[in-house]
Parts: C-alpha cells; structure tokens; sequence
C-alpha cells in the first residue's frame, strides 16, 4: 500500500507485562495521531502514560495478566520510521519524500513487531480513534491470528465532515511560512501553524456540551489572559482587542502553547492524512465485504453518544459487519459527554466496558 | 454599549414594497455577519440576494403586503460605517479604532434607520444567525413598539462550543502576517486568513449528516481538482501530496475562493466578536430577565435540528424565556439536514415555517 517503499523501517515500541509460556496473553496495541507508545509507566519509564488508568496492574487492560504492546505509528516521530527520520539512501530526513502512508502500512509494521517478538496469536488487538482504525486494518489482514478485536471511537472509513475537517488541519499547518514546503529545520518547526491545528483539534475532540458545563460564558482570569497573550505569538498588538477573553479561549491556548515542539509537523500530515485514506472497503470492495473478512472470535466496538468526529453510528456500521465474520461481536455506546476524547478522560465509563471485555 | 463612540455612523438599507397609510405594516430584518443590506432583487438592484426565495412579492415575507427594510449591520462593509470606513476625525479607515462592537449597537442603528423613515411600530423584527441575536436585541431595547419577533437559528448567548470556533476563525485571519495588526492595505487583504476562516466556518454552517449524503468518499475530479490547486495559494508546491483530493475539499476550495475580497478582514473581526460578546442577560440580570423585557404581541422562534453552531436547546431557550412577556410565542423544530445553513438553503421547509409567521 506504501507508494513508495522503505527500507528496513524501524518501529519503537513499549512492552508490560510478561509473555505466557502458552503465548496467548498478547495484547497490541495502536494509537491516536499524537501519542507515542508510552501508553503508560513503567520500571523502564516512570512517567504517566497517555492511557495510564487503563493499561497497568490490576487495570482494565491487566498487565499482571497480559503482555501488552504498543507500538508508535510508522510514520510518526517517538523512535519509529516517519518522515522526520533519516532516509539512509540520502542521510538526511525524508520529509516529503516519505511516501504516501497508509494505516494498514502502520498495521503492518505493528505486526512486524509482534512476529519479532515471537508471538503466533494475539489475544486482542486493540486501538482508539486512528489507533482503532489501525487495529482493524490489522484484523482485516490477521484475523486468523487475532482472537479478539477491540475497537474505540473509530471507523470503517472515514466520513467527509471529518476529512473536511483534517484537511483544513493540515492547511493550516501548510499554510504557515515556516513550514516551508516541509523543509523547515527542526529547531525553527512550524509553530504557528501547528498550534492553530491543535487547537481545530481539540473543539473536535470534545463537545459542546462539555464546554457549556465545564466554562459557559466564564471569562479568563487575567493573569492567565496576560500571561498567555504575553507568550503567544498571536497576541494581539493592538492592545489585546481580539486576544484571549473567554475561558474557553484560554483552554485553548494552553493546549496550544503545549503542542509546541511536541510532534513534527511533517508526521502530523502523514498521520492525518493516512485517516482520511483509510477505507476498509479497500478490502473486499465494500464496507461489509472488508468488516466481513475479520476472522476473530470475539470483538467489542464501543462508541460515545457526544463523539461528533467519529459519531455513533459508525462504530454500530462496525458492530453490525464484524458480526459476519465474528461470532461474539458486541457494541456499546457510552453516554460520555467528552465527545471523542472520552476514551482518555470519561474512566467512570470506560474503565467497566473494557475491562468486560478482558 | 460601544467602548468609544461613532459620530454620526451611517447605515446603508434596502427597503421593499410600500409603507401603508397606518404605517403598520414594516417589517425590520437584520443579516448574518457576512451579508450585504440586499436581501433580494429589487428595481433598483435587480441582481439576486442572499434571501431571494424568502423575500419578494408573493414570497413568504412578502413585499406585496409588507414594506420591508434590510440594515447592512454597523461594523460590516457593504455601506455602513465600520472599521474599513473613514474615520472623520483622521480621514483614515478606523481600522482597529473602531469602537469595540456590540450587536445592541447593530440594533440601535438600524433602529435609527426605522426612525428616519418615519416609522413608529414595526410588525416584526427578523433575523438569522447573527440576524437573529441582533433582532433580540431590537426586541429588548423596542419591545413596545415592536408586535412581532421572528428569529431563526439564533441564540440568548452564544456558548463555549461556538465562542471558541469563532475565536479560532478570528485568530485565522490575526496570525497572517497580511493582516498587518489590520493595516493591510486593502488591496492586498489577509487573503490566506481570511480563506482558512471561510473553510472553518462553512464546516460549521453545514452539517455531517448533509455531507456524507452529499459528498461521501467521492473524489474530486481531476480539473477541479488541478484547477482548484493551481489557483489556490496554499497548493502544496511537493507534488500535491497534500492538496485537493476528496470531493469536500474542492467543495471548501471553491467556496474560500469565492470569498477572497467579499468582505472586509476588520470588520470580519468585529462582527464576530460580537457574536461573542452577546448576552441577553446583561439586560435584567439572567436571561431569563432578558427575554421577559420583550413585549411583543407574538413570536416565532425557528430552530434546526443538524444546527451545531446554534444548536436547539438554544432556540428553545429563547422561546421559553420569551413566553414570560409575549403571549403568543412558539417554537418550530425543523428536521432540516443542512445545518445552520437551512434557512438559506432548505426552502421546502423554511418556507411554510416563515409564512405561518406573516
């Protein structure tokens, strides 16, 4: 699926857990656009993982049961091969010479990881958002391999709204100078455009009725408004007019100001754009066709009644195809009100609908 | 309500159909941030406007019977005085020196229109959108001399959901460096910003629904989409890895296209900014204090159910709250797919919703 190919590409991962002489406790896992494979702590790494209620000791994802592995995307830029890596035919980082990425090309390289690590079946295959559009890319092309199939706030292929929604992410970012055609030097990345994507990123991520609660029409208090106008670099030099003056707007700048430096620009693009690619119908030339072809012995699809970026009905589009090829497919919609980030911060909820399904 | 004040602001208005001899007959309607006064063709005008099949003779607002007047909002561009006319005392474009913005003010100028053609009592005030809370507006300030209020897809005060994609809007349009602090000259406008902001906001005005129906994964034709690129200054000079491919994308391209030059970056802040700013409770202390203040004898509250700009609950709050002073005040849910959008584009059923209404 690469238009292109690479070379030997080298995928970072993150292991707990221990591996059952019997091998059949694995666990992969796939991430979000943004994290790395540090889905929690470890002897190893210490510091909190972007999953750490739910992947640990006696957690809904039992490490003391099961050997867990997540793996950071190909093409992404925690320790895997992506466009911020070197290409070893030129020396220097590929940038946009990377080839077009797909998610079954990150599926692949998972399950290049799995095979390393000498393991013939995966008890599950688990991912959220782009992290669950990769596990059933992978459950597509292992399921004789994957008992179970574990499927977060994603899609069988995305709908045009998100795509719209991507797209202008990724203009943003291409639209910043700084980006530079994608030459930019690492040390002077894009930074203008990259907090602006953040911040699209994150009204989608969440929900208004979130919002309504959580800041209403609160205003910011003023040392944070002053501070961060004061660091930001859309601060408005006309005395502040249209700078920072709802709660809400501070939220957001925080958020932004905290994405600075943290993942390539380059990766960014890849990586989202990848979303938009992705169509299980690619495989067996129609939705179910491709859902059919998942061979596992169970699957549980969970969904979040205020996720507008990957709404209900298509992890049910899911449910409904796996149950062709799957014998024990269950859905599960959560009434979280965090919209698609409920699978991070919504624990109440889902801490219990997945641990049902360990 | 303005932090500074306009001498004498002028306010461009298109009026249809005749004032009757009881003068009981004017119908006030007040548009959205980016339309012109011209709501519909006319003798003088007979170009088509942003409301052609909803204003004119034997049309639901019907200018046969009523003498209709549309305001071109203070701070807009299409006549009246904002930040792109000339301040008197400089003899420059006030620029960022015009006066923060409030929609009471937009209310109280075109309430000055009504004065200086000679009308006491209007039978309605109506408004879309921004239209709507600006209506509202009129509806506290007039309510004794206003018999019907007719507000659509409109709100009592925004919410975090909307403050935040307006403030990202406006933060598109304030981080390209054409804005210049607004002293872009202005023939050489922020075009990148302000297209990003078209982009934005057209996704906010639709809905998911609509697109998926619409759009699906459908590509973009080649031309379009080699047109759309070639024209396009945000054309990704590596290839066009990134540039147009889905059919939704070439939907936004086109549509930010047609947008360069069609409005005013300065006063696109300041209209939006208001929208923000708006709260029916600064008058009487809640907004449910705010709506009692209006006297009307009738009112019609219209939401649409894919509105996730404005969504709902928000209409229905007006209409509760409007109850307490207007005997006769109903709300209409319409199932319209369109989004925000729909009373603009769904005439099937906007049509019968508005003429229920005169």
């Amino acid at each position: 699926m690469l238009h292109g190919a690479i070379e030997s590409p080298r995928i970072a991962y993150e292991t707990w857990g221990e591996l059952s002489p019997a091998g059949d406790n694995a666990v992969l896992l796939f991430t979000g656009l943004s994290p790395s494979a540090h889905a929690a702590s470890s002897p190893d790494d210490p510091s909190s993982g972007w999953w750490e209620d739910m992947v640990g000791a006696d957690k809904p994802i039992d490490t003391s049961r099961y050997f867990v592995i997540c793996v950071n995307s190909l093409g992404s830029c925690f320790g895997s091969t992506g466009p911020a890596t070197a290409n070893p035919a030129t020396g220097q980082s590929y940038r946009l010479d990377f080839p077009v990425l797909a998610l079954e090309d990150v599926a692949h390289a998972g399950h290049a990881v799995v095979e390393s690590l000498g393991i013939d079946r995966l008890f599950a295959v688990v991912g959220a958002s782009m992290g669950g559009m990769t596990a059933l890319a992978y459950a597509v092309a292992y399921g004789e391999r994957t008992d179970g199939v574990l499927l977060i706030s994603s899609a069988a292929r995305c709908l045009p709204f998100s795509i719209a929604l991507r797209s202008l992410q990724r203009e943003l970012i291409r639209t910043d100078p700084a980006w530079a055609d994608g030459q930019y030097p690492f040390d002077v990345p894009p930074i203008v455009g990259m907090r602006l994507a953040r911040k699209l990123g994150m009204i989608t991520y969440r929900s208004a009725a979130e919002w309504a609660l959580r800041f209403g029409r609160e205003r910011a208090t003023d040392d944070v408004a002053v501070a961060g106008s004061a660091r930001s670099p859309t601060a408005d030099g006309a005395g502040g007019r249209f700078g920072i003056d709802f709660e809400v707007e501070s939220y957001l700048e925080a958020h932004a100001n905290k994405f600075i430096g943290a993942f390539d620009a380059n990766c960014y693009l890849y990586l989202s754009r990848a979303m938009d690619l992705f169509d299980v119908a690619d495989h067996g030339g129609s939705v179910a066709a491709g859902l059919q072809r998942v061979r596992a012995k169970r699957a549980l699809v969970i969904g979040v009644e205020s996720d507008f970026l990957f709404p209900p009905q298509q992890q049910r589009e899911i449910a409904d195809g796996l149950r062709a090829g799957v014998a024990d497919a269950d859905f599960k919609l959560l009434p979280s009100i965090q919209g698609h980030d409920s699978f991070l911060v919504d624990m109440d909820r889902f801490r219990p609908a997945i641990a049902s399904f360990f």
